[in-house]
Parts: structure tokens; C-alpha cells; sequence
């Protein structure tokens, strides 16, 4: 069964408090397991470096996630639980006001201790009451504990996918450019076909979570949305269309850009993606498997809102509003490349995919969608501390939708809003075309 | 006639030429003179200071609103036009890329050439080589100009009102807390009332700008939006209510704070509104009329978005989004506290907007909406350097709505959107809460 | 009767108070007046600008001065004072701590008022005080006050050249390049005859001030130093000879560098002294007379230490230590081109220093010597707040010889000690080398 | 035979090539394994981190000592030499610019690989490398290149006490507040006997290097100074006189400082030395042997050059020059508490040292002198790349005697001419008293 399947069935089984256990356990085991599975290529040194501020060491990534069960779930617990430690409380709470004082963010690289081997000995004694929560807990409390434990998992689940775009950072700083694992696959170019436009119909639509299986507080209530005539590009901007944007100039003609974004790339002397090296007149690309020659037909990745936005108004489009993106992709099945394919990149356009009239919506890239973050009317942050997930950073963000070749399949859903700064670029984000019609 | 109903019947008489080349005359000399009205209470030496990037000196914005004719108008004209200097392009550009290099911005402050006089003798040159083309231009020309000469004249208002916001901040930083005028009426207490709410029916409701009269390019085209069942605040918040969140300490509460606005104030040590300041334990304000004590029943004023959010979260509300705004305020006639009424500061509720039920929509202080600024669907900026006015700002800014007290009265539309980021206090902003219902 | 002779008359007059009174009048006068005559050519505007913290709007200079007096004189007169505005301690005091809290230096030219015309009135206030003081104290105060006011003196003549360096730092950032004064003299080219030496013998010298006459508390006490051969060139470097070095690559050859410089020039992107522009290939130079080409066989003028020592090492040569200079100038007539003069500039070679084997030790630049500012042995400061006038900066500057374009005669001595830190460049400053031998 | 001795002995036997080969040998071993010594109680992540700009990882220094014999001598070494990375010489060369490009310093701690062992690997190459250099060399090339051993040597010594400084400043940052081994030795309090002085004549002396033993550059050539009637305390200030000077107000009494210290002090918000921490109204230290309670009878230790100064005179002294403190040291025997010892803190006076009028003058603490660090009369730079060893380092720094607890005792000399910047706190930094007598 796969995880996604098996996520949806422990929601079906509510009602059977037994099977519900049992499904929590290997869930729990499942997640958390893979964690350790993403950790495995990484040396004892790799654990400790933070690249810059936005960015977690790994050892911190897999604390923390950690910590957020001893805060979330076995401290509400009947059973009793001693912590591990009292000062990783301190140590490993992220942005949780309500849970305490914290360390500084930025200097979580600074921290040599605990060790990764202390580390993995935390995961072990937490998980460890974890396994004796679920043993010995009544029914009537499971019922109670089970959204923790789950928001516990999908927290986890953020954090694998932090981990591999944090690491990814830090090995790019390195001027020996380790890879993070050898490419197991061979490269096959795929030629590109012509890109294809799917009509989106005006009207009153609905969208957001309606409730049956997780989401987070962000993605609801289901609310009902007017949406314009417009089209959807049939599948993500590809490497070869974003540098006939860079050769056409792009990067130097302030028509195509946002004020914040023309500032942005000045400031920071931008002129190609994240991770595009220029070496003897030829682009080269540091991915996860190391440096090599740029795939013409896979989704561009790595780009920030500024970028998306600029290539979007030179190719005489725009980027879609995240209620278009919904309502066109509510009707497809969720497949594409996700993390669990161990591409660690977006590739070029799967067969797999190809009798979807849209491609690849799912998996590959975190498309950039033209709407701020901002909450759903009506909505409503968790109480207590797990109000602070989400709600609190609906200011100067945009939504991305979809997932990405660093998701877990069982982690997305159609309903899922991810939120970056405009100019963030460490996410494997990409870009959908949108066009008024 | 108001300017306001002036500005309205030029449009009537688009069909009769020489009517409309007299009242775009009589408006050239209306607005061009009140922005010299304003500077009159000014000491050269104030016409020179810059005291944040954002702020522009005085003798700035008198040099940038002429050179706007320059460049957009008379450059455009079939009369030709020989520039004043042909360095100020360079000087009084603004940010329109399209029109060529141009200072830095935050660089404004340093450059105490030319002169005040030298400055007014190029406004005098610009606006006698108006008053010619006014003279001379052909209807079939005129039809064409008339347009670039109409926005010339509102980006003139925008600039009147950051020519106060900006010379109050510049006052402000004064040891000598000196006044740009002194207070001419009396201050007299009003007894506020209870705050009053006033619903919103919930449906397809249409917004924006959908033609007849001048509007931004942002305002247009008039759309279609679904809004849910809602209420609005029959006020903004006064200071009164303003201090009972201090008092509850609502700076120092994360719980109440977007995520980056706790940031923000930490950072800059915000403890109250811009502009009031704490004396032997008494609050007090700094108003264009100089340093006094709060009066306790007029709109609070000068807080950012971050401000406004949390006080209405504080406040168990919300503020309205933008389209809610306009769907309430559009049958609502337009008055209330404008520039032209020499208060310089909102004011406590006055009588002349009791019989609405809605109070203060216009007027008084921008109301933070709190929706993020971007494109209505459909949205098509400007042709040409004009282009660049409003639609390359669309993002990380917040919309807000109605006008302020330093606005003029025949500036403002129900379809006008304003706009700031989240941390900008120097505007004239203010709070109205609203919230589901 | 020069202003030198003058002042070092009243010195000699010291047994007599009432010639004392009588000069010290006059002394105070054409002090005083010098600087209203220096702020003539300019306008209300270029009184208020702070172009860089290090800047001071020439308005705070003339109200500064004269708090000097109101501070320092005035406050500790028997005779009483009231002071012209109780806040103007806070607004102009500079950084005399033991004097009470200031304004924040960088902010100085936020300050638009008070006006100019008002701290105008300002020195007519302090001057009629002051006049009617030397009126009427008597003998043995007058004794008392004598060093005061004339540290008050010394202290405006200071302030002149700051003056004159600041509005000229002013004036380079306006792109309409403004003269402080037109040019009244004709450059005449002199042809540059080839660099002699003039050797200084080894063994122990005395230097430092020993009495007689004002000087500064840093100048004393007079001590013995040793001092090794060494030879020290006949005249400061010229354009010509720096344009040599900056065409052998001088600014990128880290070679010629110390550690901290080179990452100085390379964060700042410096390429030439301050104040040199390139435009379509030629290095022109802004000066207080306007931009004009530059005149090979005049001084180098407003180079940093950095710049200075690393044309010395460039050169084969060394950076004179203080003790090198002070010896070698002693001997000699203290005469060169002086603010007096009217040139605000060095020139080249004149004619009347030619019968000196050493010449333009004074005036036209001051000389970087290669000693860090330190404490003489046995060093004392001046009992109170004039205490920090000179010893708490003996940390991370380097001390200067000899006075420049913009310092008066009148001002200079053989022991005077200026400094400025490593990268200081808008004093006039420039290079007189030195070698072992 | 001690490791002084040693280093000694080998520059006797300069004409016998056979027992210098030997020797070398012998030197190159003991200096080469104390280095990895030193690394014994470290983690593998303590390694990794740089905790600010100016703090290297441990890796880092383990390999630039490495690369420094690699790019010294290995490279001219007629044997030939395949280095082990070709791009080890850009990642661990420091500031040679005349070596080639290399890597950022802010960056260090952005690299998690080479890993250590890797880099141990690196280690056992080069020094398998210099090891069969030293088999194979002939005598005339063994003499040439011995002085280049020697100062690979020297240079890894200093590094060995810059990887304590480092790791000491890593450690300190975490919560955690890791011991970097456990203190060995019980802590006994000693009375402290009154301040005693010691005078120091007045006239020239001679100070510097004459030849005989190593010594950098810098120290050369010796020459004469003049010396003026002085004194200097028998011993360095101790924590509870320093506790006096901050009971007293001394960080919060400007008087006794600097302008630039001051301004230091309250931009940093400094109220104590560095790795003080209040906690609970206690001041506790972090020693590496952990965080612990004051022991008042021992040297103050980690205090910049402007809480040195502050602190003198609050004292009614002053901090002798380097000339004063090498006349007054260079009778003295060298002993002391060096890295040798282990303590890895200053200790109280240790009885060892009673017999000596001066006491603590070697070992324990750095003692900050008045000098600015400038040349010496007739300093040369070595030629070629060990030129930029010191030289390029005489700006704004000050000179720094004795050596300190984290030293070896076969690394300094009477004549060792230490640098720091004013404001640099995490060498092993202390306080000698000086006064003019």
C-alpha cells in the first residue's frame, strides 16, 4: 500500500480505534524511518553546516522534528514523559512563541553540540515513547492524540523535504561540489513537444479543504471563488524556453520586472537561476547528484517569484492565481516525480504522465502561483501553539502549488498551499504559464 | 465649484473642445497652485532635508511633479519643447526606467542644488510652456494630451500628500519638535459612541474602475468577486481604544502578531503609533501642528499594516479585504476630512458623516485593507513609461482605501487603490475593523 | 600685523591686561568674522546637507563654534550668562560627553532648523556676549579666561577647515558638480624639477611643545626621541608622479598594500584619490573652484594613509615618521599657500618657498606621517570637559604635519599634531616621502 | 631536553648538517604532533564550525598548517612535489595574495567537507612528503631550506594557540557551554600580595631582534628608542581589582575611555570581559575547562585593548609601551604558565615565579602595550610570499607581549611582537600596569 493510500485509510478507519493504532504505528515507523533513509549519504561533518539563515543544519532538521513530538504529543499525553534533555526544548524549538524561548535561527550553525551521534540516541528515546504512547494508551485518548500524531508526520514530512533542499545549499557553498548522492539514472533527453494550452471555464468555483483526511488549517474552509476565463500552459517552463528568456535579455531589461524584483537582482547580481554556474562560456548545474551540462527539456527549477513572474511577462503570459491552479488540477490524479523516485531533480516529461491534458501539476517543480499568502475567508488557525503553523506568516509571501522531486507523494495534496518570500530560490520551485482567455 | 465636481465636468464636456481646454486649464492652475500653497508655510532650509530613503525633500517633489509635464507631456507635444536644464531629467526622474538613468534615490537629501528659487523659476518655465501648448494645440492634439495632462495632475496630488507625510517625518526628527503650521481650530472632545457594525450581503458583487472619469490603470477592469457574508466597522478605531491594546499589552504579546511583524517590532522597538512620543509617563503626539496631547476620540493614526492586524486580532476582528471595502463604500457619497479642510490630522467623528451609516469611509486616515496589492483580472497596465506607474508594484504591499487627511477631496475615487508595505507608518493609516458573520 | 604675529603678540603682552584685553578683542573678531566670510558664497541650502557621517552641515559648524564659547567661556564667567537657547547644548554640542547628552552625529543634517538666519542671531548673541565680557571682567579673571578664549579660537580656525572640507564633500555629490567659488587666479603650468633629498641625522632630538605660545594639550610635553638616518623628499608627491603609479597598476597590485587597504579599496571600489573623476577616458577633478582638468605639477591631494603608503612602498620609499618631520621643519619659516591665500587648493611649486631645501611643509597638504597617534611620554590631558578635546582619540589614527590649503597660518605650529583615521581622504591630505639611509 | 632548548640547540649546530637534519627532524615531529594533540578531545563537529569571521574551524587550521609547508617549502624544494589536492591551495591558503586566489574567510564554516579524516589523510601525506624531503636533501639545499622549515614551524605554533582561542570562542557560543576537557587540576586560592612596582631608567636602550634564533621580521633590526623615567607593576591586574573598575561604574563612566572604545562598548553592549556571563546576580566564567565561579586572585583575561586602557586609568595609570616592556622583560628567565601546562586558563600567581621581581611577565596572559604595531626602524619584509607574514599588518593594530597560557614556551621570545586590534577579546588578553615615575 503506498503512503498516500495509507494516510487516507487511517482517516477511513476512524471509527475502528484498533486498526487506527496499528496503521499510526507503521505510519509512524514509515515516516520517521525515512528520515534516517535521507540522512544516510550525508558524512558526521554535513550534519553541522548552516549556509545561510534561511537554511538548518541537518542535525538541527532531525532534532527538531523530534522535539515536536516530546512537545506536541508526549507532553499532552496522560501517560507521563520525561524529557530527554530540558535544554533541547530550547535548542530545538523553531518559531513556536507559545512553547518557549528559543535559540537564535541564525545561529544554529554555530552549535558542534550535541552530537550527531546524541541526536540519533534523542530520536531513539523519543520514538521509543512513542511506541509505548501507542501501546498502552486508551482508545478515548488515541481518538484525541491522533491529529497530533498525524500533523506530527506531516510536519516531518516538510522537514525531509527542508533537509534536502538545506543540504543541497550547503554543498553548493563548497567549492568541491560534492554531490549528495551519485546519479543512479542515465540521462535520456526527451524531445519537447509544443506547448499546449488547457481552457479554464468563468464562474463561481469552490476550493480549499472540505474536510475527510489531513490537511492543514491554512488549506480550509472550502469556500466558493469567482474565476475569469483564462488557460493553464500544459506543462511546466522547461530549461531551453527559460534561456531563450536569458539570451533574449531578460535579465537586463527592466520591462519584464517587478520593482522589488529589478532592485532584488541588481542588488544581488542575478543572472541565471540558483545553482547555474557559468564556466568557460558554457551553463553548468549543481543538483543533488553533483555538477554537470543543463537538460534542455526539464522544468526550469530553482527560480524565485521576481524570476517566474519576469519570464511570464516576457512570454507574453502571466502566472496562474492559486485558485485557477486548483480547480484545473482538482480532476487529476496525484502521480508524477516525487521524492520517494529518487531523482532528487525535476526531469524531463514522464510518460507516465502523458494522458493528463495538464503535466506534471504534480511532483517535479513547486509552481509559483500570482497570489499572496493570505487567509481563506472564514479561516480559522488550530488552538494552542499549532496555531502559529501557518497563520502567522500570511504576510509578503506567495503560494506554490503541487509538490516537487523533494515531496513525498503522500505528503501533497490538491488542496496544499506552500508559501516562500518572492525571493526565495532554495526551494525547487518552477513555473506554470497562465494567460487571460 | 469644488475641484472635485470640477474635475468631473471636464469629462462631460469631452465632446466640446474648447470648454475642455479651458477647465484643463483652469485644473492645471488649480492643482499646480495648491501644491505651492502648501510649501508656503516652509523655511527654505526645510525644503532641503531627507530624512529616511523613503522620504523626498520638499524642493524634490516641486522639481519631480514639473518634470513629470516635461517628460510626459511636453516632450510628447507637437509644439516641441526646449527642457529647462537638460540635467534634471536626470535629477527628477522618479523610477520610470523607460525615461532613462536617474539619481538615487536615497541620495535626494544631498544635493542642495539648484535652489529653492532656482527650483520655482523651472516650475514658472513649465508651466508658462503648458499654458502655450494649452494656447496652441489643435483639438485633434489636444483629445490626445488631454489624458497625459489629466494624470500629470493627479500624480501631482499624490505628490501634495507625500509632500505632508514627508515634511511631517522631517519635522519630526527634530529635537525642536518645530510646527509646519500652527493649529488654527480648537480642539473640542467628542463623546464617542459605541462602535456600530454594518453587514455585507454575501454573492457575486463587482469592484473596480469601469470607466467614465479618470481612474489608475490598477482600478480597471471592473470584475466580478465572490464575497462572503461579513460586517464592517461603522468607525475606525480611535486612539481611545487604540491605548486599551497597549494597555493590554499588545506590544509585547506574539499571539496577536503576523509572524513578521513581530520581527519588525522587535527590531525597531516599536512601542506605539509613529509620531507619539513618552514623557514623564504621558503619551504625547507629534502633529503637523505641532507636539500635543492625544485626544482620546480621533482615529488613531500612523500605524503599519502590522499594527492594524494585530490590533484587530487583539480586537477579536479582522480588517476588511479591499473588495469588501469598495462593495460597502460605493453607495456612500464622498466626504468627510480632507486636505483642503487645514486639519492636517484626522479628526473625532464629525457630525457633517453622521447620516451614513458607514462613518469616516473618506477622508481622515487610509484604511489598511488586508489584501495583499495585486492585479485585478484582466489587468493591463499603461502603454509606455507609464506602464511603470502602478502595475511593477504588485507585490509585498498592502491595499489601502478612502483617503486621508492629507489627501484632496477631488483626488480620491471608491475604486482608488493605495498602496504600502506592511512596515510604512509615515502615510496617514489607520484601522477599520471588520469581521465574518 | 599678520594674524600670526598677532597672536603670538598677545602672548608677549601677557603681563600687560590691558593690551591683552584690547587683542584678544581683535584676535576675537577676525577669528570670528573669518568664518562668516568663508560661508558668504553660499546659499540658504548648502547650509544645511550632511553628506556622511563625518560631514557636518555648515550650519551646525557656525552654531557649534559658538556654544564653544557659550560652554566654555561664558558658563564659568562670573559675570553670568544667559544662555540664547537652553536646547542648542543638546543640538551643538559635538562629543564632549562630560558637557551632557548631544544630538546623534550622523543626524546632524536632518535638522532643518533652527534656520540659518536664526543661528545667526545665535553668534550675534554669544559675540555681543562675549564683548561686553572682555569689557568688563577683570584683570585676574581676564588672565583666567585668557586660555579659554583663546582655545575657543583655535577651536572656530579648526572648524573653518572642516568647513571648507565639508561643503566641498557636499558639493562632489551634486551631479551639477556647483563651485564653491569661482576661480579668480590663472593656472600657470611650472615645470616639475626632479626630486631632491635632505638628509636628517641620527641620534636623540627633542620635539613637542615646550612653552611659549598656544598649543594643544597632545603637542607637549617636549621629550627626547631617537631618531635613525633617513632623508626626507624635497617636496610633497605631484599628480603627475601618482598618475604614474596608478598607470603601473598601482590601485590592483596587492603588493603595495597593507592587509587592511587593500580590503578597503576593494570593498569601496576605489580607483583614484577622492574627488577624481573619469569621464570619456580623461581624469578630471572636482575642486572648490569647480571640475577641471587636472594640473600635473601641483600636490597630490585628498589620498587616504592607505593611498599614501602604498605609493611610498610603490616608489622604493617610506612615509616619514613624526619625529622625522617635526625635526626637519623646525628649523624652518612657517609660510605656504594657506586658506588665506584663497586658492582651496594646492599648487604647484610656488616660487617664494624656493629658498628652502624642504619645501611646502606647510600649507598645501597635509602630510601623512607614518605614526599611528599616540600619547607623548608623560602626556596630560587639560582638566575637564576640555580633556576630551585631543587625548581620547589616540586609538587607530595617524597623525598629519603641517597644515594644508584650507588651514589658516595663523592656526599652524612646527609641533602641531592633526590626525585622521587610515582611510580618511576628504581632509586635504597628501604624500611627502621619506627612506633610511 | 625541553622544546625551547631544543629549537636552540639546532641553530648552534648550524655548521653541522648531519645533527640538524636530525633535529629538524626531530623539531618537525614535536611541533607537528602537538597540533593533532590538541585535537584529541574534540568532536568531529566541533571541527566544522566558525563561530565568526575571525575564529577558523579546526579543520581548517589543521589543514592550512598542512598546506602552508605544501606551498612554503615542499613547492621549492628541488625533490619535487605532487601536492595531495590541487585545490587544497585554494581552499587553506589564508591571505597570501602572492600565493593565488583563495577561499572567502567569512565563508570557512560553510564547508562540511573535506572531511577530517580526509584532512588527517592530507596531514600524513605531506608529512610522509617532508619527512623523505628530509631524508634525501643535500646539505647546501637542507641549509637553504631550513630557515622555511623553521617558520612553517612557528607559524603551526601560532595556529595551535589561534585552534584554542578558536575552539574556545565555538564552544562558548552553545547553551550547552561544552567543556573542552575537564579541568585536572584543583583550584587553590592564593592571597594576593599588594601591588608592587618596579622602575624602569631613563635613556636609550636597544630593543628588537639582533640575529641569533629564529624570530619574524617584525622584531628586526634591533635599534635604539629613549626611554622616559617609568614603572611597571610587578604583576598582571587581577579579576578582583578588575571587579573594582566595573563596581566603580568603569563601563559606564566614559571618562576612562577611549572615544572609540566607548562607542564600542555601547554599540556591543559590553558590561564585562569576554566569556563573562551574569547569571542569577553571580558572574560566572567559560574556561575550556567548562563554566565555572570567579577566582579572583587570577589575571583578568579576555579584555580588549580598550578595556585594558579604560581600566589603567581608573587606575591613575597608563599601559606601557613594547619598548618599555621588552627593557623591563629581557633579563627575565621565560617560564611561566604556558599550553604546556595544561591549564588552559591564567592562573594566580604561581610560586614558582616569586624569585622574580617582575612576576607573570611570560605565559598566562597577553599583556596589551600602548605601541600601535608600525615597523621598526629599517624593516624589510622577508622576500617573496613570507613577506606578507607580518608587514601588511601595521595599521591599526597594537602590540600584544609575553605570550599566554595557550602558547609554547618554545614560541616565544623576549623580543615576540604579538598584534591585535583594539577591540579584539578572544586571545588570552590581560593587563600590565605602567606609570611615569
Amino acid at each position: 500500500m503506498s503512503a498516500l493510500a495509507q494516510a487516507a485509510h487511517i482517516r477511513e478507519e476512524n471509527s475502528r480505534p484498533d486498526a487506527m493504532r496499528e496503521q499510526l504505528r507503521q505510519h509512524f515507523h514509515s515516516v520517521r524511518g525515512f528520515t534516517e533513509e535521507l540522512c544516510e549519504p550525508l558524512e558526521i561533518e554535513d550534519f553541522v553546516v548552516q549556509s545561510m539563515p534561511d537554511v538548518s543544519p541537518t542535525k538541527w532538521h532531525i532534532a527538531h522534528t523530534t522535539w515536536f513530538f516530546e512537545a506536541v504529543v508526549l507532553a499532552r499525553a496522560s501517560l507521563g514523559h520525561h524529557p530527554f534533555d530540558m535544554q533541547y526544548a530550547y535548542l530545538f524549538n523553531s518559531y513556536y512563541v507559545s512553547l518557549g524561548e528559543r535559540h537564535c535561527r541564525p545561529k544554529r550553525g554555530l552549535l558542534s553540540r550535541p552530537t550527531v551521534a546524541e541526536i540519533y540516541r534523542y530520536r531513539s528515546y523519543v520514538d521509543d515513547a512513542m511506541e509505548q504512547l501507542l501501546d498502552v494508551v486508551n482508545n478515548d485518548e488515541l481518538m484525541h492524540l491522533e491529529p497530533l500524531i498525524e500533523i506530527g508526520l506531516h510536519h516531518e514530512q516538510q522537514h525531509q523535504e527542508l533537509l534536502l533542499m538545506d543540504i543541497k545549499h550547503v554543498l553548493a557553498q563548497n567549492p568541491l561540489a560534492p554531490a549528495y548522492v551519485e546519479a543512479t539514472k542515465e540521462w535520456k533527453a526527451r524531445e519537447e513537444t509544443g506547448l499546449e494550452w488547457v481552457d479554464l471555464a468563468e464562474g463561481v468555483q469552490e476550493i480549499g479543504h472540505g474536510g475527510g483526511g489531513f490537511a492543514y488549517d491554512n488549506e480550509a474552509p472550502r469556500h466558493r471563488v469567482y474565476l475569469h476565463p483564462a488557460r493553464l500552459a500544459g506543462r511546466p517552463v522547461t530549461v531551453k524556453e527559460y534561456l531563450a528568456f536569458m539570451e533574449d535579455g531578460g535579465y537586463d531589461r527592466a520591462e519584464f520586472w517587478l520593482s522589488a524584483g529589478w532592485n532584488w537582482l541588481n542588488e544581488e547580481g542575478i543572472q541565471a537561476p540558483l545553482y547555474w554556474f557559468r564556466t568557460n562560456g558554457e551553463w553548468r548545474i549543481f543538483t543533488l547528484t553533483g555538477m554537470r551540462s543543463l537538460h534542455p527539456d526539464e522544468p526550469v527549477c530553482h527560480v524565485s517569484y521576481y524570476e517566474a513572474d519576469a519570464y511570464a511577462r516576457w512570454a507574453g503570459a502571466r502566472l496562474p492565481t492559486e485558485a485557477e491552479w486548483e480547480v484545473a488540477a482538482s480532476p487529476l490524479t496525484i502521480r508524477g516525480n516525487f521524492v520517494e523516485d529518487g531523482n532528487y531533480h525535476p526531469i524531463a516529461m514522464p510518460a507516465a504522465a502523458s494522458d493528463q491534458p495538464l503535466q506534471q501539476m504534480y511532483g517535479d517543480v513547486w509552481e509559483w502561483t500570482s497570489s499572496h499568502y493570505s487567509p481563506y475567508p472564514g479561516f480559522k488557525p488550530l488552538p494552542g501553539p499549532l496555531g502559529e503553523y501557518n497563520g502567522k506568516f500570511m504576510a509578503n509571501q506567495f503560494v506554490l502549488r503541487g509538490g516537487s522531486c523533494a515531496t513525498s507523494i503522500s505528503h501533497i495534496r490538491t488542496t496544499y498551499r506552500n508559501f516562500f518570500p518572492a525571493d526565495a530560490r532554495w526551494p525547487f520551485t518552477g513555473i506554470r504559464l497562465a494567460q487571460d482567455s
